[in-house]
């Protein structure tokens, strides 16, 4: 068989360990053959190819990034990909194509697969929001380094007695606020699930230092936002351009505590750092599966489906179902979080 | 409610997070009283045992090891235990014990409720290989410094132009090889639970160097056991006091595949330091977890039980059904490790 | 004898390592009585301090933070302190008192050692900019710190095509910028001590994308500034109550470099995850000797100095040439880090 | 100019950063051209090398291994090298060779000097034992595993009442064992500068099991042996094909300090680990360093030297010194160690 595969979206570490198992798995045990397109669905269109042997992953396994390159792309070239679907497949010879991306990979692929391409998706997202899988890799690996960012903090913040407002990814789903805070062991966890009472961190706050503790650490995602009235100071900085600037929630709600409490609260904002670099054994093990049950898919005709972890074992479930909707945390695990602040 | 804590048998990172849980989730959120027992179940036979406060647990969730110290007992004693069950809850106006711990711990936890005793267990191994859950705290743990050895070992491994053969936990399960082979890169996986074929070994590095290739890592479980017949080296060491030493699987398989392959064959045994020290963020979450479910338990009055990951959810799985069998890595997840090598 | 410590100022990894290498050669070296003053000089001043034997210091070696506290002191307090100097050390009965700290802390030294203490200082810094050291311990960690930070950016910047402005610690030294920043493979640097060409940055970006490179990363420390006229965008943000703030080099740095090159540039300010946390063991090495030759000093009567590394070995230096002026990166050293861009 | 660059000896995390620092600075400094030999002097020797550009060095600054690869040769071919050191430099048109690499290799280096060949030496070693340099870069890697090692060790030790004895490299100097068992807190550290007292270990072991301490961890050098007459069990064990094998003085100390204590006591062997795999910073920024100072050496025409740390500077050394004697632990270097048992 010839297996086409690409990486589309942001960087997410563990892409390279799918991209190996995949080759690994198609090559060695099936004796298939593997080409990878690059730059996304970009070189799906443009024809920006090369073909992946043994050679070409090697030592990629424990690697940041994707050796395939990634870019974003109009919805309208990917209508453009739907509408030929057919037609790509044929001109490259596919038996198969294996995107690797998030939710607009997953949808782009879902089109795709309407239009008669063979595709077996790959989920890829640190922010751990793609629902039918229990988890995605990637997301091991930000909350790693989330939480020895918390490490390190802590014992800075109790020397200058002060309160750390840590900012994590998360836009639409507060998954690495929820398992960073809790392993960083943060004071407060501020998600987009549920806007958060400016009133009940102070209220934390005061209650930590009245015992004689002498910091705190709130882990906010950047999706969080203030219940209504919560927070007076609610508009970012508007620079000599005109762009809203420097505005995020981790800035701007150590301002309002600095403001309220009288007690020197610093954000720090974790950024990019989250998402990049050497992934985590978790991160490459799951990586490495999805890439092999991908191929195993291809092979028995489970089109139309992405790779899913469900449990211990790695499962399809149907692209549909993927991006149906966002997986958002639920009231239960917010609550396992909140006794131990 | 007066809930006693006690944590028993070898170290496992995680073990003060369950015990900052508990003491969290009962002290905050139900108002409870904790003690903790000293050194296991030897501080509830003996008496040793201290009120466990917030102050108590303060700072302890990414420290390696237990506050409360941990020994094993004498079977006798925990029979005496046991028998003294209903006793022992009253000497100490126990609403609830929970004991965390491995195999041996749950099996005595089951007599302990057996015998009339409130438990619900927590439980606790590196190896992964207790029964009715997904996953234990301290396994990622170890699979993270593995993991972390062979991509250390790989660069020093090709330019010495080397065999590395690597030594993981697990006398009985191999989990612990298979997914720091995995993540780690390995070329060759031997676990316990299917002996395997030096001549296997041997092909596959053959194999390796023919494509050049400069080394090879084979990542080999403390309980993996070659083949009948595969491997003639078989015998330990005899030491002068009478005692077979330093006859480990992966000492004696690097010497088996060096007068095989006539190339230097290292091995490297990863010992204690897989055991120890900073628990990752994976496993300080689900021990976090482990501690806040097994309180909710003890307020539900579901006895007799531990607290258990299915999927992404807490759940409560009978201590009998823990300890029936042992759980080994079964043979479709060795296959998913075969194709990566 | 007996034998004060004390630690002030910011957090510093190795702080612990100092006090726990002066108690244990105080103690089993020579006999000694060791004290701890709590919060720094205020300690000192109040009286609130404890006596520190070898259990108090027990399992603190790798540990962030300060086991004794610290404060910062207004000047009038701390000219208190040197007019009372001698009653001072009566009143604990002092043969010596080692202050552990930064520029103000040995400034402050300084005036107690003028005064009639017997002082011997032991630097510290995460900035490495005290003079007559070669090295001061938390440097070592910080510069780590960040260059793990680099790593993890560089995939990320890659996958994206974008420009990383990645902000660290060092307002009037630029040590922290140029080894991280050679360490982490910047492509650009800038330091406090030479006033930066935006344009240079520019270029030097347009070349690598020229190159076919896909990223850059600029490593700017936050006391860097452009040269004159170098930077329109040169004020901060002036929030609602009239502060300047988010004004930092970083985040304006990104600004321009984004619209003169009509490239992505984002910013990552590192902050307070550099000066906190466990120590790397080059720094619990530089701390714990610090800490015995202090203590060696004590018993030679060698007042009125500070510990210091010079080449291998660890000497005294006057406390009057630590604090005359500051050590900053010296030119041919920044020559040195611009060759690898 | 026409610079070649080889590396040869054993694997040492820093390498691929000095060929890279040697590309840059010639490259873009002085617009030379770079020439890397394969495989050390075999390469020379035999006629393989290739252009280095800055494409071919791009990314390899943290990476462990070295992309030119490294063999050991023997000492005949060394000297059919120094003898053809003109016939050699004319063939490839050398301007100057940049050999990197440990005490054999810088030997040779001075041989082919002596001959005629214009040659700048980078010192390399993880043990640190090369004299006439401070420093060198790979030993602050081989510190930090070992240190992160004990980290880890340590919490197991406790839990289990357990003596660890962890074996560091270090064969004939104990810098690796010094420095990583301060870091570490190792509660005896044993050297192969000075014979040590079974005894001594077994007074400290039992000194702090007696004020409630339940674990003590020694750090022993590989090259470390035991004073005459203090350790009985001093033959390694012979295996079945008369080789003495396992018998590395961690093994042997392990099973002696059980003896003679009655309490567990656990060798780790560290091995391997700690000389490969990704360079600490400071190790990356000390190669960088080398590289650049290499470079301009051959510009100044200053050949037959190396380059070295000396305090904070980098200066040139003769070969001869470098070569002329170990650079072992002094002893006053042992007692600041001491004091921290």
């Amino acid at each position: 068989m010839r297996i086409g595969v690409l990486t589309a979206g942001g960087d997410c570490p563990g892409l390279n360990a799918v991209i190996r198992s995949v080759v690994h798995r198609a090559l060695v045990g099936h004796g298939d053959e593997v080409i990878g397109f690059e730059d996304g669905f970009k070189g799906l269109l443009d024809g920006h190819h090369r073909p992946l042997d043994i050679n070409a992953v090697s030592g990629i396994l424990a690697r940041g990034g994707t050796i395939l390159g990634s870019a974003r792309m109009e919805r309208a070239r990917l209508h453009e990909a739907a509408e030929n679907a057919n037609e790509l497949a044929r001109r490259y010879g596919l038996d198969a194509l294996i995107p690797i991306g998030g939710e607009g990979t997953l949808t782009a692929s879902r089109m795709l697969a309407d239009a008669g391409m063979p595709v077996v998706g790959v989920p890829k997202t640190i922010d751990n929001d793609i629902s039918a899988t229990d988890r995605t890799f990637g997301f091991d690996t930000a909350v790693t380094v989330a939480t020895e960012a918390m490490d390190r903090l802590k014992t800075t913040a109790e020397s200058h007695q002060r309160v750390m407002v840590v900012e994590v990814m998360g836009r639409h789903a507060g998954w690495i606020a929820l398992e960073s805070g809790m392993a960083g062991g943060a004071h407060g966890i501020c998600l987009p699930e549920r806007p958060f009472q400016v009133d009940d961190l102070v209220k934390m706050v005061e209650e930590r230092f009245s015992r004689g503790k002498k910091f705190a650490v709130v882990c906010v995602a950047e999706g969080a936002h203030p219940a209504a009235g919560s927070m007076p100071y609610e508009r970012g900085e508007i620079d000599q351009y005109g762009h809203e600037r420097f505005a995020g929630i981790g800035n701007r709600l150590a301002v309002e505590l600095e403001n309220r409490l009288g007690k020197e609260a610093r954000p720090v904002i974790l950024g990019h750092v989250q998402r990049g670099g050497v992934p985590t054994a978790y991160d490459r093990v799951l990586a490495t599966r999805f890439g092999w049950h991908a191929v195993e898919a291809v092979h028995r005709g489970d089109f139309g489906n992405m790779t899913a972890l469900r449990g211990t074992e790695i499962v399809m479930a149907p692209l549909a179902a993927a991006v149906a909707e966002l997986k958002t945390v639920p009231e239960h695990r917010m609550s396992e979080a909140e006794s131990v602040f």
